[in-house]
């Protein structure tokens, strides 16, 4: 069922780099060399001069077609499985996400004024100087390489959100999969392949590299051919391919969300109110998944009360009877194990872990209780540990609560439990998470990513290592394009977007107002 | 009437860090410290949190201001004049484009769709999951270190597009300034800070450093409380700083503007209708302003054909009859003459030079010959040379036209001289060039560039490290914003341009839709 080859450019291509297995492997995959990488990026790149014109109706037709392929997949889900231990409704979910995301795109590229159309008029009679016509939209940057994710087999890897995104710009795709589940992107990959070759787009648009190695990784980010990445996974990780793409020649932008602790405020007017809901509520984002999500909430902040008391007093009991869960790998376990150690480690933390035992493997949720100066003092408290591990941070008063929030990195979101009345009090904090955070949550909890246009998954570094991006929501296509203005071009040469007729219909700025006009 | 002082958040402040004195000097300048980096970073950090919560009509007043002390220095020609060398007829331009600029951004502020307001509103009933409410818009990046350029003094320096549009989008700007012109620098500056004075913007707003050293440079963009960096000169320079940036424990966006060679291509129908107006055309585009723009047109590139020859005949004649003219700075025309010493030194060039002779050290205009295989293989023959030099391009065939277009790097600006038929004909041409450029010209030169929401002054590497950003135009705003998203937050609570009752009248991505409506 699964060749286990690199597919590059719609056909499995043989490697002599040798073989790997993942942990709950069904086959073995062959491990992708430079030499993969180069015929990738060069169909790619071939690809790209077709691609980039095909008009925005068949690019929408394609990410459709790849979506109802993913829908066709009839091993997709048991093949994940497998590979990941998440739970079959989970997947199914995820599967969801993945097909909506492609949909949301093609809906997002059918439509158009994304490109974000400006036409500035001539002015022959000016003076000084005439003005000419000047007429600017976004055009794909050109190859992207992206980097699967080991924690969404689905939505963040092979056919995600990068992808989609990067597909819908016009721009063709190198995925890296993540090794920990090698057959579900293989399923995937050839997903979009038939997708590709069902509506007769150039076989170089997709390529799917399969590897455990670090310099591979870096050879597909400083390949000549590739103009930009997409990543998601851990701030090691990210941060060198952060670091070879700045080492180019021509650096490219990297687009890694690396993830984050997610900070959860609460004030005492939500604590007086629902002390206990809020840890209930706590808990289960806490332990979502088994804790294997970037906006997993990994520190939780307030002032010493009784309220607070009773709500850490109840997040306590919840978290001791927390079911155990299995990881995704065994080394993902490994570190949320060592992460915990770090922060038992520290003078001045109690930690409580939770008494189920799960069969093989499993991770134990686990609630550490610190104090503000603790907190402040140890940098490693503020690090994120991978898994269903949360943080409770006891301040004195209001203003060791935003000493406390001011010394936080950058985050993907940040929460804020509060009445009206303690947003009003504390509107100093809003200001202040807002410099830490691309996402800020009212009286919810930060796991659940809506995928929308108004969603920033993204934030300040160590979240991201570009805050003007989000990885999440359509704004995520504007990652993969770059504008070109087209000075005193007759009709006939323009793209159809800046042509006067409009005959996209698309929003456009004409002579500085917002209008879908013809000219 | 100069200090010579660094301007710190509103006051000079002593240095013991020596002093240095540029060529045209009227002064002696204090070399700006590390120490004084930090009091200008640690200001513009402390005056952040105050100037990004003003208000944007008052924000816009700041920048009207600015523009009006501008106008109001008296001397402030004059001393450009003394220092530069540029005509003051140049210079009275060039300070309408500044003060043209600053307004044009208070225009911007004041009309505030800029922040790209999308709100996605709450459907509880909907399953498996209710959506929660999200609304998201652009907030400013954090305090921005302007380098300023030697090549425009006031449009591109202190006071330029750089630091308007960072001003205009909420962040605190620290300028190093370009040490050839440090009293203009210092009359710009000194504007600024009255305008903030008058106005009641914080102090720490806007400093002006003043140096020499490269140390200092690296200090400036890799202090903590730098976010983003804005420069306009040499590859050399820009990459040190985008290198600097890149190796921070915390990464920032660099928006280096690094110069092109900008090639101008001639197709044969064209080059048959009016090759002598394009000669003459093209020699007053190399020659303006003694060639000193980034826009310079430095490679020409053609067809061989009786028309190609009589154009090159006329340009040939033109260039060396051309005025000479005097440079910057003297190390400007070193480098001048060694990079015409670098052209001549490849075998299958000619190099002609304008006979005139001016006052002092000038530079003489330049034409190279060439064909497309000594081009093609010869690799410094498309580097820039700063000044009035261009290099003709001989092909022997379409095709070599394309692959000498194909061999280019990144640039700034492309042109093509071609009748609508010509277009056609070579649309593949067009292609070819939007990959390398960020914008296109038809029958025109790259010299002028517009300052209006349509306008792309950017593109691929080494034309900047950022192709997805333009450093003029009303785009370049969005170098300094990051989006940050609010879910579920009460209206008392969220910024006004997301309220429901739209009180800033914005156009606003309404559940996918524009609309300027109230909800």
């Amino acid at each position: 069922m699964l060749t286990g080859k690199n597919l590059i450019a719609g056909a499995p291509v043989d490697s002599a780099g040798g073989r790997f297995a993942a942990g709950g492997a069904i086959a073995e995959f062959e491990e992708a060399t430079a030499g993969h990488i180069d015929l990738a990026l060069e169909a790619a790149e071939r690809a790209w001069n077709d691609y980039r014109h095909v008009g925005a109706a068949q690019r929408a037709a394609f990410l459709e077609r790849v979506a109802e392929q993913i829908e066709g997949a009839g091993d997709l889900l048991d093949v994940a499985h497998a590979e990941t231990s998440l739970p079959p409704q989970r997947l199914a979910g995820e599967r969801a996400r993945t097909t909506g995301q492609l949909r949301l795109f093609a809906t997002l590229v059918r439509e158009g004024s994304w490109v974000d159309a400006r036409i500035d008029r001539a002015q022959p009679d000016r003076t000084p100087q005439p003005k000419p016509d000047i007429r600017r939209m976004l055009m794909p940057i050109g190859p992207v390489a992206v980097f699967g994710a080991s924690n969404f087999p689905l939505a963040f890897s092979v056919a995600g959100g990068d992808t989609a995104s990067a597909l819908a710009a016009g721009c063709p795709v190198v995925v890296k999969a993540h090794p920990a589940h090698p057959g579900t992107s293989e399923l995937t990959a050839r997903a979009v392949i038939d997708a590709a070759t069902a509506v007769g787009m150039p076989p170089g648009v997709f390529s799917l590299v399969q590897s455990t190695r670090n310099e591979v990784a870096i050879a597909l980010v400083q390949h000549r051919h590739t103009k930009a990445v997409g990543f998601t996974g851990s701030l090691r990780a990210g941060r060198a391919l952060f670091d070879a793409a700045a080492r180019r020649p021509e650096p490219i932008p990297v687009y890694a969300e690396m993830g984050s602790v997610n900070p959860v405020v609460l004030l005492p007017g939500a604590l007086a109110e629902r002390a206990d809901a809020i840890a209930d509520g706590l808990a289960a984002s806490v332990t979502l998944g088994v804790g294997q999500f970037c906006t997993n909430p990994g520190v939780v902040i307030g002032v010493a009360s009784d309220a607070f008391d009773r709500f850490v007093r109840r997040l306590d009991a919840t978290i001791r009877e927390a079911p155990a869960g299995t990881m995704l790998y065994p080394a993902l376990l490994d570190s949320y194990e060592a992460g915990l150690r770090r922060l038992g480690a520290v003078a001045g933390t109690t930690t409580v872990r939770s008494s189920a035992a799960g069969e093989g493997p499993c991770a134990r949720p686990a609630l550490t209780d610190t104090t503000a100066d603790t907190f402040l003092r140890h940098r490693e408290l503020a690090e994120e540990v991978f898994g269903p591990s949360t943080v409770v941070v006891r301040c004195g008063s209001s203003d060791e609560l935003h000493t406390v929030a001011r010394s936080l990195e950058g985050q993907l979101t940040a929460t804020i439990h509060g009445t009206a009345a303690d947003l009003v009090d504390h509107a100093r904090l809003v200001a202040i998470l807002e410099e830490k955070a691309g996402r800020l949550i009212v009286n919810g909890f930060p796991t659940g990513v809506e995928v929308c246009p108004s969603m920033q998954h993204g934030g300040p570094y160590p979240a991201t290592t570009d805050s003007r991006s989000t990885s999440v929501g359509t704004a995520a296509i504007h990652r993969f394009a770059r504008p070109v203005a087209y000075q005193n071009f007759p009709q006939s040469a323009l793209p159809p977007e800046l042509q006067d007729p409009n005959p996209r219909g698309l929003w456009r700025l004409v002579d500085g107002a917002m209008t879908k006009d013809a000219l």
